[in-house]
């Protein structure tokens, strides 16, 4: 364990270089997430090396991730999903079919094997909501038939994740067994219809009890709860934990005006949530530059990923007209752990060589990058038409 | 490194054990804190062993002493404590000189060396103003006179405490050099001095300059930045983290309310503090009770250590008059982290015996336990007066 002196020292660094960063970008009219992401590098193992080996990073910013994705579920209601449903399940599994036949057919065609192939289509599967949201929310713009088809889709999107990692690992030990598959999905559906309807109610009738609670801010306390609990049973099932927590958000939401939770959330959000950027940054791995053929994969990869979305899920999302299709599709374009996950699974089953791994990371890297700044341009335009 | 799921269900428990007993124990008229602690016991090691190892939860039991002291100090303004500073001064030396003359013959009637007397006496010394902070702040009287002596104090009280381990390492390794000493107590008054003088007029020119920026609640990033960079000073030159949160808090106190920090802090505070309490809970060693002989020592250790600070911060605060002093006295009572390291210095030094440590770890928890009870009761006195 390292000391505490110097945990709260790296503390301090990150929280500072992420609001310094953060700030510049804004002032140069791009999204602070990027400066965010920058300081992550500049921190990170890659330049200045000054993070520090502590499980407490990462944690914080998972928790940061919980807090985001919480906070964005408070402004989402399940109705708003609910009436966007249709187009939400069309964009998801369009934006999973497209991404994986790209990476399937490329990985094929440049002489690797099928289950290579296979690996790599999954690993440019799930879409990683975060990026979005926080782009969305700085804009504030959460509360747009886009947004909601975006959210809608995201969860979608991981339960389908959830489901293509299931068939992979038991492609690459050779025991894939159709029954596990559908029980996996059954559990995850499960949860998410479960917590709709039975949870939504359970929450609702113990709130105004907890309110005349005489612990301060039990309300606040009681949603905060609901979220851990949500994103631990969310991650227990593999999910990921920030499906949990946007759910036990979006559960919330009903009461979020009542109860003032998101403006209570807000300096939670405002302590944590940097930290899941700045760590995300510090994965970045610049060693790929210096191996040209490498380097030429991943963009190619990298393309095929953006395209794979752009098209799977503009398609899904035509209904919405053209204009907002795309930006749906640039929407789903930011990858994240799960792609990873997927990726180092293969890894280590040696089922792909750690040159494709090191490809994977540079297209979640890059499409985590190229999003913020596409999407805050785009939706300048979106906004100025309604 | 436990895998993430298990951080997030401990957190959950943790939270929701700590907010659950916190609400029972006031209901029966008593401190949250106390419940919080419980808590801690029940979930710890020697109950139900649910907290698991993860570095996390000390970490964020720091974070949350940091942020607790940090609010403290936000309603702590440098000239209050500036006119009560000759009073704090009395209250903090004759606070240190009671007890460590009590344990420290005590220790040397019961037939231990002198170097065991010294450690005991040394780790009866300081006062960890944790728990009277969180009592003043639940029962909103921290804007008193008694409270004012009390920071005031304490801040004092650790930097004696400081030297007090200093003059106890040296006595332990043989090495005592008064040089040393000589500049650790000019290091710890100098970041002291400097801050209130200087780090001041800084902070003070930045606010308003930062209030400019486009970072949403960028004073607050800077209060917290300034917080975490403080806590990391004094911890990296041996002060206890909490020193630093609340001189930080003190020296922002006069922008508290134009830009509601402490406001923007409460949802930090309820989240984290709980953190702090629990985990204090979770290192009570039951097995003491096992042991009869040992108990009594840990019990007359315990009465001394009580007896010591009442007498000697009574005294000091005698100008209150004898209700104030008497509260005084009982708000310096409980000990904290830097009796416990003390007790295992001398441990590893083996200079004390492990069952004199275990006394030591009583004497902790006991003073911890019994002092909300205590101080909830007196100053319901002190305000009906007033």
């Amino acid at each position: 364990m390292e000391n505490i002196t110097q945990i709260l020292f790296s503390l301090f660094l990150i929280f500072a270089s992420a609001k310094l960063l953060g700030e510049i970008f804004e002032r140069f009219k791009q999204s602070a997430v990027i400066g965010e992401i920058l300081a992550g590098v500049i921190l990170g193992p890659q330049v200045f090396n000054l993070i520090g080996t502590s499980e407490i990073f990462p944690v914080l910013a998972q928790i940061g991730a919980i807090i985001l994705l919480f906070t964005v579920g408070l402004q989402t209601k399940v109705e708003d999903i609910m009436t966007v449903g249709r187009t939400s399940l069309v964009v998801a599994f369009l934006g999973v079919i497209f991404p994986f036949i790209f990476g399937y057919l490329y990985v094929l065609i440049i002489d690797h094997t099928t289950v290579e192939a296979m690996f790599i289509g999954a690993a440019m599967v799930a879409t990683s909501v975060g990026i979005t949201a926080r782009v969305f929310a700085d804009l504030g713009i959460l509360d747009t038939k886009i947004a909601r088809v975006i959210l809608g889709a995201a969860v979608i999107d991981d339960v389908i994740g959830l489901v293509v990692l299931a068939i992979v690992t038991g492609l690459g030990k050779g025991t894939l067994s159709l029954v596990k598959i559908g029980l996996i999905t059954l559990e995850a559906i499960g949860f998410i219809a479960f917590l709709i309807i039975i949870g939504r109610r359970v929450v609702y009738r113990m709130i105004p009890r907890v309110a005349s609670f005489r612990t301060r801010d039990a309300v606040f306390s009681l949603a905060i709860l609901f979220c851990l609990f949500l994103s631990a049973v969310a991650s227990y099932i593999d999910l990921a934990a920030i499906v949990g927590a946007f759910l036990a958000g979006m559960v919330l939401s009903g009461l979020n005006l009542e109860y003032n939770l998101s403006i209570k959330t807000e300096s939670l959000y405002n302590f944590l949530v940097p930290f899941f950027f700045v760590i995300l940054g510090s994965w970045v791995d610049l060693s790929i530059f210096a191996k040209p053929a490498l380097l030429w994969a991943a963009l190619i990869i990298t393309v095929f990923a953006i395209l794979g979305k752009l098209i799977g899920c503009g398609l899904g999302a035509l209904n919405l007209g053209k204009k907002d299709a795309v930006v749906v599709g640039f929407g789903m374009v930011p990858r994240g752990e799960v792609g990873m996950i997927i990726a180092s699974i293969g890894m280590s089953m040696k089922a792909i060589t750690s040159d494709l791994y090191t490809v994977i990371i540079f297209m979640v890297m890059a499409t985590t990058l190229i999003t913020p700044p596409i999407l805050r341009g785009l939706t300048k335009n979106v906004k100025r038409e309604t």
